[in-house]
């Protein structure tokens, strides 16, 4: 069960100290990914600049990579970045955004988890894609899962991994191989609006600068995410352009104590 | 004539089908029209990494190529893409972003149209400056036309092209070379907010992938996207945030049946 | 002081003249930096593509050229820009994103200063890194300023530059070197949203495009600027998803001559 304390604790410490989180993310994403990092409380910064990546990634407090719009360039950017954040010790966030849809999306998905991510945070397909590809490579284990066998997936990813999964969906789930804990928040509007996932992994990179326990910090995340969803579907009468807009309010005017209580499991 | 019930038939399946639909677009449109794409039902992708165009290709239902924001490795993805349009037999469409406005754009532009878009979607300097370029080259008629041809110059890049041309403004006008039908709705508004253009270029494609007939796919498109932002503009009070946000709500929350109604010609 | 008269004359002139202001801003910024300038009457055009640079800049009315994605092609386009704006005369107004936040920023910002933007915008880090880096080198000024000597920065780097310096922070101050004018409106919600700034260099360049007096240009684009924020925070309790929707909404309805009178010095 996920503990009410600590994800006040998480909330209240993004707010208190603005980590300066470091982002690599999709041209689609860049934008409602730094107003939800400012709405949250942390501070953004949004680069792919292979010459200065070093440098960004000592500055920050943690790191998230977004593969959703590939160019090569980007991707010199991604490799430095993720080498850098091993360097100094930071967390990073990876997000393997439709892997599985190319075999250059699974083939950077793959070279990035090889840097040891924090955390993966994705949907269910690209978890399957990925643990399919990683753990059949690493352990020999069937690839062709089934949709239901997903959760199976996701312990097998993370174990083969050693990284922290975050998987999205109706319901989403957190796993580090052997412990899972889920979350069955959030509203089906939020599939209707683009960048949500895109958001959830700056935010979790947020959680991951304060809490040093990424487990917590990828589940604190996520429940607070899926609580303001769904208090922003309620405003919206299912029309995507109102609930971006109050989507984002209530993460910049959330109480964590208030919303600990909205979390179900 | 457009016929309703056609119009309502593309309506639904876009919802009922949820096309996915790839688009290559510029920097300042992708969030706005992948969330245009979602709220009208349809699945959009962006993408325009080179090597994996063909493969992203063969599983889309459409294409969109906006010249937007040249870049030479994003121009080498479009060219790609195109070509696998072609390969697979998918419809796609092009939005030549201010072609008439460099060398390159105008030179892009004629590039693109040679490998034969189904669709080709522009407003009307960007269609006059291509039946300039392109008919004058094929046929030799003269390029310079008064800005009150520019239905005749529609006509002209069709015939020549074998495009269909889809051209916003006032008026809007839509046709094959012979046939011409035009489209009144719409506000002044729609001018006032960026993207408009570049998101109805997309939401073509979301029709051109489930109506086999270009014409009716790229004049039911234009017809549903004008009589929502004409709804939509009667919400905002000439102020152009909340128009971007009703717009939006307008897209993802209209009925068919009732809308058909509201169409002008 | 401020000329009430100049500051309602400029605000006519933008939307009588409708100047096309070109724009290479980061990808954060695109969207929300076309939109302000097209809600305040100015027509925007995004491009940073080296091949189109000395068209695009010679057709333009002023140019804005904002750091902060670098990449290598896009610098590419920056210097070309800059250049092209020399050549024809045109207004232009730099934004050195994070300059001092890695040395590539610092670099890029130090090259295009030596290309003499008309207007140079940034925050006070920004300017007292650049007054540092710049001034030292050429009149051997100490670099390490305390931030409380940051108008004496913005001074120095004016001189140093030939630029007008424009600062953005809780007060915004406008110098030449000799002359400092401060601007006391805005809200800090401003600064929990994203590319306010960004978008508030964009809209300096359709002022500078309109009043050949650059320090009048910036001083009342500024003015505008925090007279509009601080109206739109009176609106939105706070949510900085309304807040945005709100600021543009401001941009695009406010009444020149009432909002004279709400600018505090």
């Amino acid at each position: 069960m996920i503990s009410t304390e600590k994800f006040i604790q998480d909330c209240l410490l993004v707010r208190s100290q603005s980590p300066l989180v470091h982002n690599i993310t999709n041209y689609v994403a860049m934008n409602y990914a730094a107003n939800a990092l400012l709405a949250v409380g942390a501070s953004p910064l949004m680069s792919f600049y292979e010459k200065e990546m070093d440098e960004i990634v000592s500055i920050a407090s943690a790191l998230t990579i977004n593969i959703g719009c590939l160019d090569d360039n980007e991707i010199a950017g991604m490799m430095a970045a993720a080498k850098a954040a091993g360097k100094y010790g930071k967390p990073w966030v990876l997000d393997p955004v439709g892997a599985g849809a190319s075999k250059a999306r699974t083939q950077i998905s793959q070279d990035l988890i090889a840097l040891k991510p924090t955390i993966i945070r994705g949907n269910a397909s690209e978890i399957a894609c990925l643990a399919g590809a990683i753990v059949e490579k690493s352990r020999g284990v069937d690839s062709s899962m089934a949709s239901d066998d997903v959760v199976e997936a996701a312990k097998a990813l993370a174990k083969a991994s050693g990284s922290i999964v975050s998987m999205s969906g109706a319901t989403d789930y957190i796993t580090d191989g052997e412990r899972v804990e889920s979350l069955k928040n959030g509203d089906p509007i939020m599939s209707r609006v683009t960048v949500m996932g895109c958001s959830a992994t700056a935010v979790t990179g947020a959680f991951a600068a304060v809490d040093s326990d990424p487990f917590d910090a990828a589940l604190n995340a996520m429940a607070m995410w899926g609580v303001e969803g769904e208090k922003a579907a309620k405003l919206c009468g299912g029309a995507t352009g109102t609930f971006a807009v109050k989507f984002m309010d209530m993460l910049s005017t959330y109480d964590p104590k208030e919303d600990a209580l909205l979390i179900r499991q």
